[in-house]
């Protein structure tokens, strides 16, 4: 008899650039599907991967949250190494840790923070260009802190997705939505725009801040963005800002219950 | 008739991952050929772009400086607008500037400075690895911030290049030579080498990059790098670190005298 199933939890980083997104796509390559080869190759079996944000294609994260379960043999240590050799150069797995069980990455994700990039100088950073969206014209940063400060809290958020199904609620919290101006290498400057929230509708983040764009260019004054969101329709928001200034930043996790993995690392 | 000719000065970057260098080689794309090929577009004229650094394959750059004569009518800010339209995103044009004729890029550098990063923390900084050379084990910066000072001052660095005509003074001075440990994001670490000299012979960085790193690895001593330097004969040195990690930090030139281009700007 093998080792009895235990579940890991992987904290991963990844460039999205050349990926499909997270979730398995029939005929694309998903960050999902990667991992879960690697992992499958390293084990010698299938194990499902569940992370907390599912984020899209183009999309990057610094630290996305995932989990499975596994019988393998191998302590946490050696698990890591193994991934760190197997995956391709764009994923990386920042942290393995064995932990409770029952733990999954979306039941017991919190609150999940994204970040934003935008270069709005006319310099570019040509070593940040996979990462940012660059605006030619430079924008009110202020403006669209003002204009942020009408989104925090609980709302109807339907203003904000590009599709979603009718039964679910479109009700989310923002607990923080900070735009702020951030000094880059020579002349580039970048606004950073950061939002964390106990959950998101599908597009809300590029949604959000293709709206705030639309104020930063000085095209609507800060407070059409309550009007946005109180109208509920998502034909009234600004442009999805593109995926590549995306990246999920952090994941807030109810209490984790880290378990020693009891297989001595060699 | 149309204006006459005259002298533009470059300041690029790039991205050298997918180039075979910055200077013309038949068949691959280098960044001469593909700044020029644009230059020709807009201008409608061929101009011979010459380079301060002659950086070889996969290496970058933040501010390599470029000269080439022209009698184009446009203004030096629309040039610049062309170009930034014209060109990929792996190569960025930072500034366009006209300057007295007989100004030439690589006669009137006087110093050079490049870059080396490390990264030497188990972890990877998966947004920043097509700009690091990832060693596994941390290495002891003060160990080879100690060996690298042997080389700063005037040196027949022969032991430091990897081939070279017999013909060719291999003396160059190194102004500088600093070994610094930098904290990245999250776990990740780097061991920064900055390095500036009059001149370089070719693969020199590199060559003292993986000779210091035997140092930073602990299976060299720090007076080591004195014998290596000394010996005269590249075969004592370390290997020659990957080009991933290097990049053309800044050139200095000679007074440079700036011209207004009398080219009215639209």
């Amino acid at each position: 008899m093998g080792p009895p199933e235990r579940t890991l939890k992987l904290v991963v980083a990844y460039d999205g650039t050349d990926y499909a997104g997270w979730q398995f796509q029939q005929g694309q390559p998903s960050i999902q599907e990667t991992v879960e080869t690697v992992i499958a190759r390293i084990t010698g079996q299938h194990s499902r991967l569940v992370g907390s944000g599912r984020t899209d294609a183009g999309v990057h994260a610094r630290e996305q949250v995932a989990s499975f379960r596994t019988s393998t043999h191998l302590s946490t240590a050696q698990f890591h190494r193994a991934l760190a050799a197997e995956l391709p150069e764009d994923i990386v797995v920042r942290d393995v840790e064995q932990v409770a069980d029952g733990f999954h990455a979306i039941r017991d994700c919190v609150a999940k923070r994204y970040r934003y990039t935008l270069e709005d100088s006319g310099a570019r950073d040509v070593f940040q260009r996979r990462y940012v969206w660059h605006v030619r014209r430079r924008l009110d940063e202020r403006a669209m802190a003002a204009a942020a400060a009408s989104l925090v809290g609980r709302h109807d958020f339907a203003s904000f997705q590009t599709h979603g199904s009718a039964r679910r609620s479109t009700e989310r919290t923002i607990h923080e939505l900070d735009v702020v101006r951030n000094k880059g290498e020579g002349d580039v400057e970048t606004v950073l725009v950061d939002v964390e929230a106990d959950g998101f509708l599908y597009n809300m983040v590029r949604s959000i801040v293709g709206t705030l764009v639309e104020v930063g260019r000085g095209r609507r004054p800060p407070e059409w963005v309550a009007e946005v969101l109180a109208a509920r329709d998502r034909r009234r928001a600004g442009m999805k800002a593109p995926a590549r200034g995306l990246c999920l930043w952090s994941v807030t996790l109810r209490q984790v219950v880290g378990v020693p993995d009891g297989i001595r690392d060699v």
